[in-house]
């Protein structure tokens, strides 16, 4: 594989050489049917940041935009108020379609990219195949195992990491869960938006074998891209390359972990809808965590 | 009030004279867990059309419109794709902010539209406040009900019809649900686009006190606007006028209830996770229903 | 007319009560023809801005967003790109058109505001009605007559000094004139974006008589507004009120005249070609002088 | 050069090996002058058809999205309106960048277009690198010249019909013209839309050695591409391939040339003024004839 190495990680052909869902394939009915059962207060948070003009976004990208048409008419004396919005499908708390990333021409399980991307819209592993994803999630609170506010631009997250992390907070990490990584650099968001888009902590490549053996169906945090650089844009994304790429895993991006931390909520029913956008690379989200 | 008849219906002052969240102050962590709870099989159901240009959208406003990034390039071999989307607010499968409908220059909970209601967004009851939906999500499958493949343009539904179609199914209907209305009509969708955009059968005004006395958070249904007209645009929306504005409660637009039909699923964890738009007057949404 | 004070200046009715071109009928086929004849040396200046994201606008309103789809295949070997430009109709270098501004719900020539001005565009009054303004453009250079490289914030220039100005460079105005004033303000946008958006030096009230009695088409200037204000927004337009509503001339915005000013060409063949967008309330354009 | 024949055609290098204008260097101020002493009635024709949502656009591209943001409150009595307009660079009547088409990764002087094509823009030869085209315009009406409504679908002109044409409309073709070519086509398009864009009449690739031995700089005409086709997409388009990238010269799209024609008007100014659209590919114009 010359320089990307992915350590003969692949879900390529798992699914059958049709598949388009990759990772979702591991949500079944008990899975679910389980993850429900750990609503136990009926608290609900969003784990969505605002999306608008000045949210979280990948710098290079351009803002959202949107105008308000209000005051149409309608009737002797009512009226109503309509918007019309501009962005990409990457704004804000978002997921990336498995046909966001690719290398060699070759997308998840093998479609071509030349074929398959185009200007009208990806043909293959696009959003549209995920109707939903419903599951555990379970909060690594990274920050909090650590003592610290956030971590700093460019510090790594190891596999190892994950483990010790989760062993303290008591979570045993089970097939099919959605790991929603915290490093605390959405305070920084606010605090100082040029760090914020100059690089991030995040997972590094020694998390890929550990999403392959645990079979874990996304892996989220609270930054621009799950995993770790130092600088915007960076020299390469191995994550993006290997978890999407070749294990069909989906990345949650942008996601605001504050409340569940500060609940020390560590399991939860976790409900992920993108919107059913037809051929695009990704949706922006509105995760919904139960408690 | 003239020539718009409310019947004294209103919630207005009822959850405090700043509340801009309406009926979903009647969402209890009570009534959430026991939602969780009716779920028995783990089928998770989108109740989402395609969003897409040539997917369900009232008639006037304009298309959807996408393009796609395709290419970018990132390090020595791999490539991202991403897309900017164009759209209304209230495309495609939605709901309504409580901001989005009002009479008499006052929005719900008497703020004034004159002042709130702005061409760079909505100040108050805007889809912000609406962190989510998540409650006992109801089927009344007035459609199968009624013998019929889909009910006729023009066809009201009553406050009575719903009573008899929740008793032929044995449910009751509680304090806190969010009532989904099947007509049939999103039939018509993908059979005749014309008759579509033509009007819809839906509920008409005897529903606004049966959605008062139950304490309904929202209702929806398979076609543009809940409500019953015979024309586009309609003389009035009188669904909208008292559900939006006097009683704060949440319209949702455009589902698709067909699987949940065939599968006779009548009860279910409903959640309904708008984007977290600020000052917008309503989110295209992606409802998932959990049986 | 209480706060708004037009001296009675009025153009209502002077062309018609269907009339929605104003000034632009001021210029007679007579008049365009001699404005030909100006051409001597064959050369030619554009006066646009760039039309940018980073380029001039008035602060509030979006920036300017482009996409550009690349490589569409065609053929065996050959290519294409195209861009998606989203923009307000007041981007950058533009016209305003006579319906873009009012007051006591009347626009120019006394059509109802409330009954032509919708979400879905302006009924009366809109850019399509002028298919070119063509005629004799004359620059008024301020900054150089009054020897500083730019006027000051909030400093306003009367109508004596448009007529000491076109003295000093042995100009008669003329009945038909598009006059271009320059406050030499557009070299504060390179230096400082800041205070270029928090004001400018332009044209008082005193002007309004004299737009009249001259019976301009279009008065433009290097700035976002032409007129003179100390703070943006500003409290009041008197000059958009009067001359666009009351006068129904046009307004010319952001205009490049460094060239014109540093080649010391004071008239000039004038060619204003707004898009033929219809029922908009102005346009981008690239006015184009020949001298 | 295989399956694209271009007859050894290349303006390469004629204008330096950093040119970017391609055929807009020909016009002098000599030309110019010339052009503006054609005014001899003092007449304005804008040459563009409507820009909107159903006005003439190439099949596949989206259409023209605008909204209005109406009433905006400027003071105590006044108010404003702005529009928000989306739409590609080559909308209704639109000219092409010497960039917009190329074959075997070279654009016109052989910049590599993989390196100058991206999505954020293209970085040679785009839009901006043209101020204005001012020079003689020449009408061509071959369909009144071969005494037909208009040509049909697939229909091919050659350079021996425009030479045909000039002759019996006494027009000596010179350096520098830009040259329109009236085949009619512009009247189905509000007869029969389908058939409109389905294919159309119009120049064949014998008229690219002439455009070479004239030194033309542009060429239009009234349908969608200037050259003939029989079917949306064509299989090629060799007209563009060669045109735009070998010479340089500015093709001119969707032109309205009926009042033109009516006048008989056969030469004239022309001035094209697109956009300043930084990095774009092309522009939305309005072409002003002056007579």
């Amino acid at each position: 594989m010359g320089d990307i190495e992915n350590n003969g990680l692949s879900n390529w052909g798992r699914w059958g050489s049709e598949d388009q869902q990759g990772s979702l394939n591991l949500l079944t009915p008990e899975i679910v049917k389980k993850a429900a059962h750990l609503v136990k207060q009926g608290k609900v948070y969003s784990l969505s940041m605002p999306l608008e003009t000045e949210g979280p976004l990948w710098p290079g990208r351009h803002k959202l935009w949107k105008v308000t048409m209000h005051k149409t008419t309608s009737g002797p004396r009512a009226h109503s108020s309509d918007d019309t919005v501009i962005m990409h499908s990457h704004s804000g708390t978002h997921m990336d379609a498995i046909c966001h990333f690719w290398y060699d021409d070759q997308l998840y399980n093998g479609f071509k990219a030349s074929e398959n991307v185009t200007s009208a819209g990806v043909l293959r592993n696009a959003i549209e195949n995920v109707p939903a994803i419903v599951g555990r999630g379970v909060l690594l609170d990274i920050a909090t195992w650590m003592g610290v506010e956030h971590l700093k631009i460019g510090q790594a997250i190891t596999a190892d990491d994950l483990d010790q992390c989760a062993s303290a907070q008591n979570i045993q990490i089970q097939l099919g869960d959605i790991v929603l990584v915290r490093t605390g650099w959405m305070r920084v968001f606010s605090q100082d938006r040029e760090l914020f888009n100059s690089g991030e902590p995040g997972v590094n490549e020694t998390v890929l074998p550990w999403l392959k053996s645990h079979d874990i169906v996304g892996i989220g945090a609270d930054n621009h891209a799950v995993e770790v650089f130092d600088k915007i844009p960076p020299d390469r994304l191995p994550v993006h390359e290997c978890a999407i790429r070749d294990l069909g895993i989906y990345l949650l991006e942008n996601f605001n972990l504050e409340a569940l931390a500060a609940d020390k909520v560590h399991e939860f029913l976790l409900v992920i809808a993108p919107l059913h956008l037809t051929s695009a690379a990704g949706s922006p989200i509105n995760p919904i965590a139960i408690a």
